[in-house]
Formats: structure tokens, sequence, C-alpha cells
């Protein structure tokens, strides 16, 4: 199957770049002595999640209950759930461990929630790991290494036997905001002595704390070391985007996933080639405009190639039109007649990957395979 | 059913508020003689088509192969596929009108498009209704009204037997951006005047056009008449959004369609209530700040009251996180303990509840029903 045979909007994934960039976070992992847990709330595919974990320990993490499930239904047996718990949804995940013998363990940054959480485990049966999760400087959720209630939280989850203290965990996710090389070198270092410094309190605490769970695709690749952490969960490095590109932590030729569309229009009075991808095959973020001014929604290349087209961008999405323009006012019309296809390099592919329903994966141009994937909550 | 009881994020469509929607906008059609073709690209889902058709002759809008299938599935034979067709889409929807008995309209703007449809539908004995998409001032898809290529189009299609001329169709999209109901009235005049003017020089050339299509909420609920029209279809209207009512076209109370979500978090330090509805569950749309500052990425209620919390808006989004900002700069956390639930009136309807699998129906938050709906393409 070739790239004309494929419906569009569509997902192509370039195995070659996929195995490369899941290959070397994958080394660098090992080389420095830490479990490799990679996020697959960027894939939300097991066809994925078996090649990032390769050679390491299995465990995922995951960013929503559907995806629990679905990974858990791929023979993932260890997973995180990294967004802060709900009580609301212990019962599903419970339901999900039980069904699966899996282990979900989760993630909070308060005495209420430990205490909310254990309630509703205890009336259902549920046995879960926790992690605490800590602020590094994010600003999102968790509690700061240095508060007191750290130590609360501590005590809330090792006095309750329907919780299992698992460590500590953080997120450095201001790190996608870094403006150079060294700042992302700083916000890696905040992250990692931020996270070892809560997980130093409670150990001297009497508490038990014993994965030191960090990352982000930007702090992980920036490290200047990983002294006393345990385990990192990059996501977004397994596919790349044009916003990590942008950042400076890939070249644009290590992207692993660009969207297939069809030209289906051209307007020369408005001087746009219209497109079948819009907002809702790309996502409308816009992440990499803090970064440069020439991406907008996203970057184009011609089917064939992996390499964007300079001055093209798509400058306007609508929920499933995309408008391509050129910085010279005219778009290669006559390179892009109407049923021809283009790629779109995507600004935040875990945005843009999210609501399709599988892959195609090409080698050398080839669609080799369909994958499934998670969508949904 | 209440809303305690539901699972997070889900869409919660407010049953008296979608048939006042529905209701006034099929009372117009009626009032103005012309068809209410609705554009369910919004809702896409077939409780909502049945209502807003009650009464009319049942054509729908949709604007992927996927909704195409579906409403047909759901009974719906009369359907217009509403951007522009590329060929490689020829072979889905003549199989969807062959196997449902449907009859599935196509738009184009070019002669090359027509005569491309043309080939793929003869080599598989398809046969098409084609309307000629006219550019009435969006800047996206469509031909000028007095564009020369107007009449080569029209009779690219009259000449070619597998393509049956239906009429002219137009978008004022632009109507989005008005400034003032002045304004929206102005471009509805021209989307009215334009369409016109293009089946009037269809005609004068000896050449078909039955149907004069034109439509966008905010244009046919500022229209100052339908002279020459013989079909609309609006779409958002069914649900409403922040971004229609900052447009003035509706008002906040008529929003039919919120995002349930649950406090998962206070961070005291960086001011903020985190909810499990993020950049996926929300979409991360932001064209009410063209009008207003406050709204940012959404407003916020308590999830028993469907008033927005004055001050409360959601400043931040991550792929599953919604971070909930006071303009006090201390957002109400007694009242928002963990666990709890708020809703969310969002900014793009159409983009929020495009990846969800279903609604919540309620009727005085009790929820009544749940419907399924489209997704994908």
């Amino acid at each position: 199957m070739s790239f004309s045979d494929l419906p569009t909007p569509s997902i192509i994934l370039d195995w070659h770049k996929l195995v490369q960039n899941c290959g070397k976070m994958s080394k660098l992992a090992t080389e420095h002595g830490v479990r490799l847990r990679p996020h697959l709330k960027t894939a939300k595919c097991g066809q994925v999640a078996r090649l990032a974990t390769e050679g390491h320990f299995g465990g995922l993490t995951v960013s929503t209950v559907a995806e629990a499930r679905y990974f858990a239904e791929n023979g993932f047996r260890d997973l995180t759930y990294a967004v802060g718990i709900a009580p609301s949804k212990v019962d599903d995940l419970h339901a999900i461990q039980t069904a699966f013998d899996a282990k979900i363990g989760l993630i909070l940054d308060s005495s209420d929630a430990a205490i909310a959480v254990a309630e509703r485990a205890s009336a259902i049966g549920a046995k879960f790991s926790v992690f605490i999760e800590i602020d590094t400087g994010a600003g999102r959720g968790g509690v700061s290494p240095t508060d007191r209630s750290l130590l609360e939280i501590g005590e809330a989850i090792a006095s309750r036997p329907h919780l299992r203290p698992a460590g500590v965990l953080t997120h450095a996710g201001h790190s996608y905001l870094a403006r150079s090389p060294e700042e992302m070198r700083t916000i890696a270092a905040d992250e990692r002595s931020g996270a070892v410094l809560a997980a130093d309190r409670l150990r001297s605490h009497g508490l038990q704390c014993e994965q030191v769970s960090i990352g982000s695709t930007p702090t992980v690749l920036n490290s200047d070391g990983f002294d006393g952490v345990t385990e990192i969960r990059p996501g977004v490095y397994t596919f790349f985007d044009i916003d990590q590109a942008s950042l400076g932590v890939c070249q644009v030729s290590d992207i692993a996933c660009t969207v297939l569309a069809t030209v289906i229009g051209h307007n020369r009075r408005s001087g746009h080639i219209l497109i079948d991808a819009g907002a809702l095959a790309l996502s409308k973020d816009l992440s990499p405009a803090k970064f440069r001014t020439d991406v907008q929604f996203g970057l184009i290349s011609y089917a064939d190639s992996s390499e964007p087209i300079p001055g093209l961008s798509l400058t306007s999405l609508h929920q499933e039109h995309g408008l391509i323009s050129s910085s010279s006012g005219v778009p290669p019309y006559d390179r892009m007649p109407i049923g021809s296809r283009v790629r779109v390099f995507p600004n935040h592919v875990c945005l843009t990957v999210a609501p399709y329903e599988k892959y195609f994966v090409a080698k050398n141009k080839e669609v080799m395979a369909i994958w499934d994937k998670a969508r949904g909550w």
C-alpha cells in the first residue's frame, strides 16, 4: 500500500525514525541506570509501547482510564496513571487491575486526596501504589519539595492499608517553555534535585520512598545527570514534533509522525491551497509560536518527501479545512494539484494524533502495517 | 443518574436548551420559506439531527465521510458533504449511497475537480449531485460569484452524465470574525447576494441551478432576508458556545453543551484549581479572545449551576489537565474541594465535542438519556 491509497486525513508513522527515537531514549536510560517508564499519552499505541519498552522492565505511564484499559488489554501490567487521581476513577482503575492482573500506580498531592482515595479503595477492596506528586517548578500539580504538607501526605498514605507508598513523581512541564539549552539544563537540574529532596525528606522522616520518578522529553535529553533518580517518564520523544524541534530537542528530520492530507482546492484570490486536514485533524496548538513565527499551525511537505517546504505553512484551520500559505504570497499550485497529497508536520503531536483510530506505519514510503490505538477517556 | 455518577470528562447536553435552540431555527426557516439542512458537523449525533430536522425535509449537512456513514446508518438519506470533494473520497461516498439508498451531494469549486470526480464516478458507476461552492468573502473554498470560471465549472458538471448539477452553495465563515451586529448583517447580505448572483449567472447561461444554499449560524440569525435562497445550513446554533455568545449571536444561558469535569488538585502556590479536562477534552481553541480577554480556554460553573462564575476561567490547558484561575488571584478552593465537579462552558463547541463517544442528556440536572455520536474521519 502506498500513500496514495490511504484515506485522508491519516497519520503516517515513519518506522525507521520511530525505532531510532525509541532506541536513543532506551540507550540513555540504560546508560544512566534508570528505569524507563515511557509516557504513552503521546502514542496511545500498544506497538509503540512494545518498541519503547524493549529491553526495559515494561512499565508505562498513562494519562486516561481509557489508556490504562487499552494497555492492560495489550499485555502491559505495570502502569502509572500520572494525572492527579479523582476518587471517582478508583472503581474503574480497580476493575482494570483485577481483570488484567495489572498494577496501576496513582499520583496525588494532598492528604485530602489520599484520604478520599483510601476510603473508596477500602470500600471496594482495592489496593493501589501511590506516588506523591512533586511540583518542581511547573506550577501545575504537585506539592513543593520543601512544603510541610509533604510529610503529612506521606503519613496519610503510609497509615492507610489500601494504599502502598510508591515514591515521589514529578514532571517539569515548564521545560516546554525553555528558551535555551542552558535554561533547559537548569530546569532539568531543578526537576531532579526537587524530586530527590522530597524523597530524602520522606525517608528522613521514616517514610518509605522507593521510586524517584521524573521526566519530560526536554529535561531528560538535557540532563546533567540522574543522581538519586530511579525512573524517567518521557513521552513525546517517540514521535517528536515541530514544538520539540523548535525547542532544539530534536531535528525536524527526527519527526516520525506526519498527517497525510489531500489537496481539495486552490483559492488564488486569497492565496491559499486547501487541504482536508483542519482543526480536528491537527489540533489548534500553537506551541512553536513561542519560538518562531513561520510555523503557524504546521509545516508542509510533499507526500513523498520528509522535508518541509521552505516558506509554506498552515496559516488557518477550520474544522475540516487547512489553508496553506506561502511566505512568497503564492503557494505552489502547480506542484499541488487538486487530489494530490501532502504531509503536515504537526506542532504538538500528542494533541494531533489523539482522535485518530489507527496509525499507518511506513517503511521507505510503503505502508507495512496498521496499528490500533486508544482514544477518548 | 445525576452528574456525580458520570465519568469525567463527559459532555452534558441540556435537553431544554437544545430543544429551544433547535425550535428557534426551525421556526426561522419555516417563516422564511427556506429549507433547513442543519450542519451536523457540530453535534455529529443522530438524536440531535432528528430534533433539528423535525418538521423539515430531513436533509443534513456533514463534513466527514464518517459523519456521512453514521447519519446514513441513522436513517438520513439526503446529505450534503460540504467540504470540497477529494476524488479519493468518491468511492467511500458511493458505497454509502448504495448501502443505504442515500443521496450525497458534493461540493467543488474548479473544473479540474469536476473532471476528476466525474472520471472516478464514471469508473465505479456512481452518480452524485454536485454544488458549485461560492466564495462570498470568507476566502476559504469557492469561486467568486463574478468569476469567469463559474460558468466553466457549471458546464463541466452539466456535460458529465455521472454528475447532476444541484445548485450553488456558500458559507460566510468570516461572520465568526464580525465585530458588530451591523457587520454581521453586511456579511449576511453579501452571503445571500453572492450566492444568488452566482445562481443567476448560471441560469442566464442556460445552466440548471435549483438550490441556492447558504448559511452559518451568525449570518442566518442576522439576515435581513432570504430572497433567492432555497436552503440554509447553520450548525453551531444547536449547542451554541462562548464564541457565539461573545459574538452576540446567543446568550450564555442558551449554551446547551458543557463539559463535566472533576477537581483533581489545588495548587495554592501557583493559584490554580486543577480539573481533569484539558486540551483534548476541550480543544485549544481561543476564538473568544477576539472579543473578550476574560475567557481564555473556557468559563467555569459549579456542576449544579448553569451560570459561569464571574472571574473564573481556564487559563492553561495541558493534555489532560485544565488549570482554573481567578481574576482575584484566589480561586474558590473551599467551594471546589478535590473530587467535586464543575462544568466548563466551551469556547468552540464543534471542536470540543468532536472526540467524545457519547452525550449525557440532562433534564433538570438528571441524566435522562445517553446518545451516541460519530467521531473521526
